[in-house]
Order: structure tokens, then C-alpha cells, then sequence
């Protein structure tokens, strides 16, 4: 049985899935990642999560592909994480050298998007924009086909200043999309409100849920026309707007792939709205023919996206 | 004698070089573009700067590059330009029957930014950005050491958002990048500072330069310390700096190239504070290897862009 192996390394957890030749999922395995715990001990961890996926009748294993969060180099090496104790540290080597298998790794939301624009279908789409609106927001640019990285760091759109004079971000620059339309900013956007007074069904839910704002909370009081969560849902919407207004102007794609926990729970609602908004800063015409998708895959995205990734890679 | 021959078709005159295959130039033709007499007056007066530039001893014509403003498609078609009377014209095509030498086309700003790339001597670098600050902003992208225009428009950097709450722009929008540092936008600047009784000597010398705005007129304000000068050019490098910080946040390139007027004659002194404002927004780390260069062939970039674009795509 030909195969692939597709890993989602992340900070709290080790996601592993073998795929056979069609792309269709044979077994799963979910491990602690054990980040405190050091270099070896995650590594530990990896290697289980692929022994145990390896236990395949009649296994012929084609390749691994893997996706993990920070600054990834020439498709093997972490040069640095922000919940991962990889440093300069050559994973693709090891694990070559341990399974002797072809391994390709990219950065967690470049393969998670790269599976989303995958699983869409369009396959003679090969310019996509990616925006992953969850904690933080992120991104990924397809071009030509292929996982654009520049540099390396190429994709963090949730940096882009929409609003110079705007509130103050978790990387320290003001203004960021991220500070306004990533879960965090919701959030410090709902209790700012709540706190000078803003009356809402917003208050009620968050009691009921336990002091925690669920996106769900959020979306039924829009829905009920609730004055403030309409007011926070438009905001988010706007300044999302703009900044994917910058990037149909910066890169023209032909499709955009909206994912990540805000779009998931919220997105059907946002949608219209951030599309009306962009319209209104995208050049003339330039609009017309973009595609508008939202991510489909879910927590499954990472598997998915390092099982294209390698498959592209490994031709059977 | 093996040659190429580089056009840049412009508004209001066409410039033609004949280039040896060393990309030195034998031989320039200029002529009036004639654009509001009609497609058939524009194309007659293409084909007498190629005529004229043909007439060259033992002529062996590789190739023709052009470049023109506008919206091009596959390389050969102008789909429309603002200023130019061709609508859906395949001018590749009349071109090559005509010449039977194969023929390349561009956006304007995209080959002229091409042909300051390839200037550079950086043959290494191959993820490049370059931005045109002019009358208006434009920018060309290059991505692994080809044009890339995503669905035809990419590169309309101008037209970012770096102000939701700004001034109107030509395009209708608000706050865009070309309001605010364009050469229209520094003549507003400075026009509104004047009427509102800022002092500054810039009034002297618009008065002795008979009534116009000139960049060495700022220049030189802006060099013996003018203090609206000085806030004049802080705020086209503070603008510049959010965008730059922007488009290095997305794409992490390996090279930003800064040309058009405005940065021809303000450049030197423009490009320390512009690069002082991006490093405040740019992702930590991002912005270490990025480099900057400022232009280098001025006029010339459209006939050398064109040539590079030719030569690249027909080896000898």
C-alpha cells in the first residue's frame, strides 16, 4: 500500500494522518508535543506519532510532510519557534536520515493553507492569498502554484498597519490588522465596550458561558441585531476589508481563502461584509474576477496541507 | 550585428534604443506618440522608431521589447491604457507579423522597474520590489526573477490603504499611499501649509521658479532646515515607511528599489527616514537583509527594461 505521511507539529499537540495515493485518510494519531520538556523529548514525540502510523499492513511509505509554527528555511530547517524548543535545527535532516524517506517542512499556516487552496478544487487557479483570522491573524501566498515564502517571513499580514494612529499590538506597532479583527482584538474590543457601559445581550451570554466570549455568543447576538455586536462584527469586517483591499492591490490573486477560528465560527456573516468593504478601496475593476472561498478543512488543514505538499513533491 | 530593440511607448512620445547583445546602445529614436489622433496614428509612428532604428548596418533583429502603460495581458495585448488609445489590442500580434521577430510586452512601471533590477548587478537576488514614486505611486514585483502581475493588476501599491481616515486620492478612495507621497500629493501638502500662512522659504521659491513646485526647490528648503520643509518631507517618508513596512510584512523581499522623479531628486535624502519609519512597523527581524537601492537609468529604464525582457526570453 503506497502512502503519505501528513504531520500538524504544534505548540500543545502533534497531529499525524497517513494518506494513501488518492489522498484519503487511513489512520490518525494525536500526541503531546511536550514543548517544555526540550529539543529531544519533542522529537521523541514526532517519531511516535509516525512509528505508530507506520503499523500499516503492507506499508510502502512515499514520503513525509510537515508543518510547524515559526520560521522554517529551505523546506527542513526550524531556524526558530515561538512554542516549539527548535532552534536552528535541522528536522528534514533527522528525519531523512531516520526514516530515509523524502520529508519536506513548511511553516503551520503556509502548508494549512496550501491544503485549503488544495482541497478547494480549483486547481487552475494558481495565484491564492491566504488569511488565517484565529488568536492572531496570518497568512499564506500561493504563486505560480507554489508556497511563496521571500525571505522567509513573507505572509504576515496580520502586521499590515491599517490604521496608523490605531490601538497598540501584541508585536509592539500600532495599528496592525491583527490588533482589530484577530480573536484577541474582538475580545479587547467586547469588554472595552461592556466596560463604559454599552448595553448588550453581549454581557448576558458572556456571564452565562462563564466569564469567556465565545464566537458563537457573538454571532447569535448579531444575528438577533444586537446593537454593539453589530457595531464589533462591522468593525471587524472593516478594517478586514482594508486589508484585503491592500492585497488585491499589491497582488491581484484569483482566489482568497479566509480560514482560522474567527472565519469559521463567524465567517458566513462577515463575508458579505468584508467583501463590500474591500470593494470599496480595490482599484477599478480589479475586484471582479477575485474568488472569495472560506477554509473548509478545519483542525484537519495541517495534515491535509503536508499530505499535498509532499505528494507534490514525491510523484508516484 | 546581432541586436534587440527596447521600446517604451509612452503618453506623449515613444522612446527606441537598438541594443547589441552586450545591452549597450547603439543607436536612440524618439518620436511624438500622436495618442489623441487614433490607434492607427500611434502604431504608424511605433512602426517609424523601429524603421529608423533598423536602419543599421549588417542588422541581424533578435527581438523587439516594449513597454506601455496600462493593462497588458499574455504579454502581447493592451487591454487599456489611460492614455494611450489601444483597447484589447494585440499589438504583440500585428507587431510580430509585421517584424516576424518575436515580441515582448509590459506594463510600463513593471518593465522599467525590470530593466532597474537587472541593472543592479544583484543577479543573485531574485524576489525584488520596486516602487515608482512619481506623479503617481506604482510598483512592479519580482518573484523568482520574473514579472509577476497576478491577474494583470498586482503591483498598484499606490492605492494602499495607509490611512482609513485620510485625505481623498485621484482614484476616489481615501488615504491611500499616492495621496499622501506622490509629487500631486507633496504639491497639495505644500500648496494647503501656504494658504494656511505656514512660514516657509518654499514660497520665495515657488514665486522665483514661476509658480510651480519644484523637487530641488524642496530639496534644497528641506537642506537649510525649513521647518515646514522638514515636516513636509517627514510625513511623504513617514507614509513611504508604513507601505514599505507593509509590502515587507507580505512579501519579504530580498530588495526594495525606490525610483520615479520624486525619488531621483529627494531620494538621498528621503530614503534614511524611510527606512527609519519601516523598521518601527516592519515584523522583528524581517527587515535585516532586506536591501534598498535607488534607481539608477532614469529615462532610460522603459527602452533598457524592454531590452532585458526581449533578451530573456530569446537567447542568442
Amino acid at each position: 500500500m503506497k502512502a503519505y505521511i501528513g504531520l500538524d507539529i504544534g505548540g500543545t499537540k502533534i497531529l499525524g494522518a497517513l494518506f494513501n495515493e488518492y489522498g484519503e485518510i487511513l489512520n490518525r494519531v494525536k500526541k503531546k508535543t511536550k514543548s517544555s520538556r526540550g529539543t529531544e523529548v519533542v522529537l521523541e514525540q514526532i517519531y511516535k506519532v509516525i512509528d505508530e502510523l507506520m503499523e500499516y499492513e503492507n506499508l510502502e511509505l512515499l514520503g513525509i510532510g510537515a508543518g510547524c509554527p515559526g520560521f522554517i528555511k529551505d523546506y527542513k530547517v526550524v531556524v526558530f519557534s515561538p512554542n516549539i524548543p527548535f532552534k536552528d535545527f535541522d528536522l528534514g535532516g533527522i528525519i531523512k536520515n531516520k526514516y530515509n524517506v523524502p520529508f519536506v517542512l513548511g511553516n503551520d499556516v503556509n502548508v494549512a493553507m496550501f491544503g485549503e487552496w488544495k482541497s478547494t478544487g480549483f486547481t487552475s487557479v494558481s495565484d491564492v492569498l491566504s488569511i488565517f483570522v484565529g488568536t492572531g491573524i496570518g497568512g499564506g501566498i500561493i504563486i505560480d502554484g507554489k508556497i511563496y515564502v521571500g525571505q522567509g517571513g513573507a505572509g504576515e499580514i496580520g502586521h499590515m498597519i491599517v490604521n496608523p494612529n490605531g490601538i497598540i499590538c501584541g508585536c509592539g506597532s500600532h495599528g496592525c490588522l491583527e490588533a482589530y479583527s484577530s480573536k484577541t482584538g474582538i475580545r479587547k474590543t467586547i469588554v472595552a465596550g461592556i466596560r463604559k457601559g454599552r448595553k448588550t445581550v453581549l454581557k448576558k451570554y458572556i456571564e452565562e458561558d462563564g466569564d469567556v466570549i465565545k464566537s458563537s455568543s457573538l454571532r447569535k447576538a448579531y444575528e438577533e441585531g444586537d446593537e454593539f455586536a453589530v457595531e464589533v462584527m462591522e468593525g471587524v469586517a472593516y478594517y478586514l476589508g482594508i486589508g484585503i483591499s491592500n492585497l488585491i492591490n499589491i497582488l491581484h490573486p484569483e482566489m482568497i481563502i479566509l480560514g482560522g477560528g474567527v472565519m469559521e465560527s463567524l465567517g458566513d456573516d462577515l463575508l458579505p461584509i468584508i467583501i463590500k468593504e474591500a470593494n470599496k478601496y480595490v482599484m477599478h475593476g480589479m475586484m471582479e474576477n477575485v474568488k472569495f472561498q472560506l477554509s473548509k478543512l478545519s483542525d484537519d488543514a495541517g495534515i491535509v496541507g503536508s499530505y499535498y505538499l509532499i505528494s507534490s513533491v514525491v510523484d508516484i
